[in-house]
């Protein structure tokens, strides 16, 4: 694919912006969390990638149909304010990605209701806040988005999720992250849906500096060009065809049958 | 499992009654499709089961709490009325089924909310009305449901449904079903959706007497048993757990790590 | 299935006899390890199989012809004398799995011939033995091999099996395990191969008496009855079929076909 | 990747030199079909690519450890004299495909030492050669290997291969073909294997010019870049690693656990 992906970093820059966490947030992340993921991705795929980030607080939260349309691969970041998303944008969203837009659910995303929606589970899991190490283990060596980071990634401190994470089996699995309290968690997880990829990657809370630990950025990069359609896209979600001609002009001709 | 599989065949049961249909329905369906779904389980499972119907016209469409708590497994057959299903019905089925509660959803029911819920794709389709030959093929011998079917199932008459049909990657592919027309379909197809387990099955149009073919009821009575919980099942689905105590008191020894 | 699983408890029993392991082995293991898999099973499952054991001194391993032909189930467990186990023996069990037995390659039968053969990898891993506690966790929770054991099951002592574990992507995987190192490890993971289903399930190594952990026990008598073939089992592979009669009589009515 | 990827197509050249099929093939493929198959790729892909042929009748049937240590993507076509091909070749060849190489295994090479190495299973089959038409339908429309491809790709004529085709479960499902007869096949199937990828394709019989059908051309060469490793490949199959460091120091905290 010659032409740039055009990737749109959504964040709910709800933490950013709130009384309790805004001094340190402005320390930790002082383009917000979507500024740090947009740089790191920006950082790595340069010319290859047009970065956009969009908001919680922008009108359409920053997600209109021009937006959507211009959109090859939208990152989502939440936590505070999954219920005051609009139904009508995760609706588009949705349609977007059944048409073949890649999508980036990150950290507590999980309880996105875009993700929900993508996931059709309720999407719990297990969780513990207290600086816990996580280790993300890679079981796919060959996949794309495992390409360039060590086995394993240490995450120094980071908030603990684990299982049981309710989720459809992943069609294709690529991280396992522990922690220190024992805890496992499928952190990297693969699915398509319709013409549209999904990646779920857990890392990345926002009392922790993980978007900008440099093997996460590149797992990031490495999902987005992962997640990316392809060239030839025209983001219809697959339709019906109603009464198509048949290609064959056929009737039976026996009706013995083996058993398998 | 000593205690009987309760299975609840749920029918749409629209043709039966309109003008249209209902006189060739009650010489190919006397029971009703619902009807005949039930027998056929009823004949193949005798004890093994307890089978009883709903219908959409009843009041919550007879799939109230009560019901669905009595229910391990559940059928599903609609076509024309399924955007006037409830949506407060079609939640609770949801809950049910991701606490572990079968379900199969059967035919035309790839476009009923609950299946299109679970599923989060369009679940489109091709499809051509023109008693075409169905073939269905085995390509999963030591699957449970395939168990006591010739290779292939020999359909006289029925719908055409062919791909693409935009559905996730199944958890298991069974059976796939090919048409006189030359075309193919993904028509057994299996999924976990939290603690519960879904089939579907394409065959069985109302327009055709395929809910009597010996080898679709054996289809059916082996996806009920496939699909019932666990004797143990609490039909809880997966719960978040906030803040356990960890299993390890541990602390970072090392940071070397070592490519995959 | 009403007559028993017929279960053949495979050891290597090459530390019951070695000199340096004998008398700790005779502590732990009286019955050899094999004698405590079998005992598990026995206690567990009761009328609903009949198991026996055959260990690698015995002519053809234990495993003759009649011996297969008299076998549901068998498990596997071999650690330093892998290569002296007969190709031709290899082969056999290769052949009865494709026609339905079910397998259970436990612990170091990861580098048994017959799992490398079935799994066409390296099989390799990551491995130290040093006391580790390991936490299996449930992430398949209506798996039928997870039923009836605690999130997660708690072993005192054993070896660490880590990630990357070179085996093909699993039909399911239904346990982790983690350590107090911080390692990872598929713990639990099953294959389908022709009409045989494979469990492969790591706990239990001869330096520790994980095979009389109450858990364990559970999870290898529900495997047992997983991987054992459905009651109309014939165990012949699959074999090909040469030149069958066409069910339609067909020709191309039109060569328009549609962009997906 | 900014090098090209180094493609060996590999071709066993029995039928083009036979008494009995000689000056037809001659006619369908001049070049043999390694020849047709080689020129396709290099026709779509041009300087992205660099390719050669290797035949059986060369020393080491051409595939020498200088050969495999120069090739990213193997293409395999063989059908008469799988049995003469040494398996110290195909040891080499597996090796190198656990390392990362791609590997293309064509139509009748379902039955080559490789594949069926790499299955694990016996790869039979149902075949009639009798000048059916086959469709080959896409099912999963954002596969790399499906891109640029009709729905259906139309083969005028060609053999018969269906179902049941005793392959594992593949970890992706491109294409399915049906046949004038009624049959169905898992006509693209996908797998990891190591660090390597397979992808195997049916199309493409010696009495058929296959190879010149401009879809089929297609699909190969997309499979080509599917299959290709990461510029970063080793080839190094996964390896043990023995006793390495634990990441944690930590001792079990607490011993109670939760249902799942």
């Amino acid at each position: 694919m010659n032409s740039p992906i055009r990737v749109t970093v959504w964040g709910e820059n709800h933490h950013e912006n709130s009384e309790r966490d805004r001094a340190a947030m402005a320390e930790r992340y002082p383009e917000g969390m979507h500024g740090a993921v947009a740089a790191g991705i920006k950082e790595l795929l340069g010319d290859a990638v047009e970065v956009r980030t969009a908001t919680h607080q922008e009108p359409d939260h920053g997600l209109t149909e021009e937006v959507l349309e211009n959109t090859d691969v939208l990152t989502w970041w939440g936590h505070m304010a999954h219920d005051t998303v609009d139904d009508a944008v995760v609706d588009r969203v949705h349609q977007r990605v059944l048409g073949g837009m890649g999508l980036l659910a990150l950290h507590s995303a999980h309880f996105s209701k875009i993700f929900i929606k993508l996931m059709a589970t309720s999407c719990s899991l297990s969780w513990r806040n207290s600086r816990d190490t996580e280790l993300v283990w890679t079981v796919s060596p060959s996949h794309p988005i495992a390409q360039g980071v060590p086995q394993p990634i240490v995450i120094d401190e980071q908030e603990m999720y684990g299982e049981f994470f309710d989720i459809p089996e992943p069609d294709e699995l690529v991280f396992l992250s522990t922690f220190t309290g024992g805890e496992v968690f499928r952190s990297g997880v693969c699915y398509r849906r319709g013409k549209g990829k999904v990646f779920y990657f857990s890392p990345g809370d926002q009392d922790y500096p993980v978007y900008h630990h440099p093997d996460i950025k590149r797992v990031l990069a490495n999902a987005v060009e992962w997640a990316a359609p392809a060239a030839s896209a025209d983001f219809q979600p697959p339709a019906v065809r109603n009464q198509p001609e048949p290609f064959f002009a056929a009737e039976l001709k026996q009706k013995e049958s083996a058993d398998v």
